[in-house]
């Protein structure tokens, strides 16, 4: 049984975010896209949903912040993925007792103020995964 | 306005299934997975549902297959991001005509039979997307 009730959104890091936007826009027909700066990761960000799914494009404005390194090794691309879930307190207590988290992570704030928490499972699995509080998803047909 | 309707299916490349379906299990409470090969394109499937998404898990058996160089190339970790269409042939006009795949593009059968189509987005976008067929997403909601 897991604590994860769905997929909040995707993260996909690029390089020049207004270029991108228009890319997206042009190639998938996505959007419109809303913007909006995380100055404390110093990222700035674009996301547009799909139905149930947020799809967040993100730059860093800042080389040596933590998606700038994640840029500047692996190119443009998908970033993380993050797992909506009902209570986030409860889901980091499950995940770190599952080894996916370090016990002492801190949540924080993502765009549009949700609540979020990244997890530690590029090694373990090979990819970025992340938690967003994001209840009553799992009631959804 | 796009003809995409949702995020259907998230594929992730593993480079041992059993192994990789027992982390997902364990690290993330996900599961259970149901398996199955896809000869034609030389892999091994491992699927489980999200909500109103699929995360695929996806080994290659040949090495030499699209997905066996990709691992090679990338290591683990995402593959692709399929959206929903409602008519995956209205679908794959309008991508053509947006640059996001080849005019002779033909779909192709994906797990449990899905209607499927690669886009041809990895230089333009940095990301690997694709579609598949799955009439009535956007009526959710």
């Amino acid at each position: 049984m897991t604590v994860l009730n769905s997929v909040h959104h995707i993260n996909f890091v690029v390089s020049d975010i207004d270029e991108s936007v228009r890319a997206y826009q042009r190639i998938l027909g996505l959007g419109p896209f809303e913007f909006e700066d995380l100055l404390e990761r110093g990222v700035r960000t674009a996301r547009t949903r799909l139905g149930d799914v947020w799809i967040v494009l993100v730059s860093p404005q800042d080389e040596e912040s933590i998606v700038g390194r994640y840029l500047r090794e692996h190119g443009e691309g998908f970033l993380l993925l993050s797992f909506g879930v009902d209570d986030l307190d409860l889901a980091m207590l499950d995940l770190s007792k599952r080894g996916a988290m370090a016990p002492d992570s801190k949540p924080r704030s993502g765009i549009l103020g949700w609540p979020v928490a990244d997890l530690d499972t590029e090694e373990t699995l090979g990819a970025r995964f992340h938690l967003t509080q994001h209840p009553g998803s799992s009631a959804r047909p």
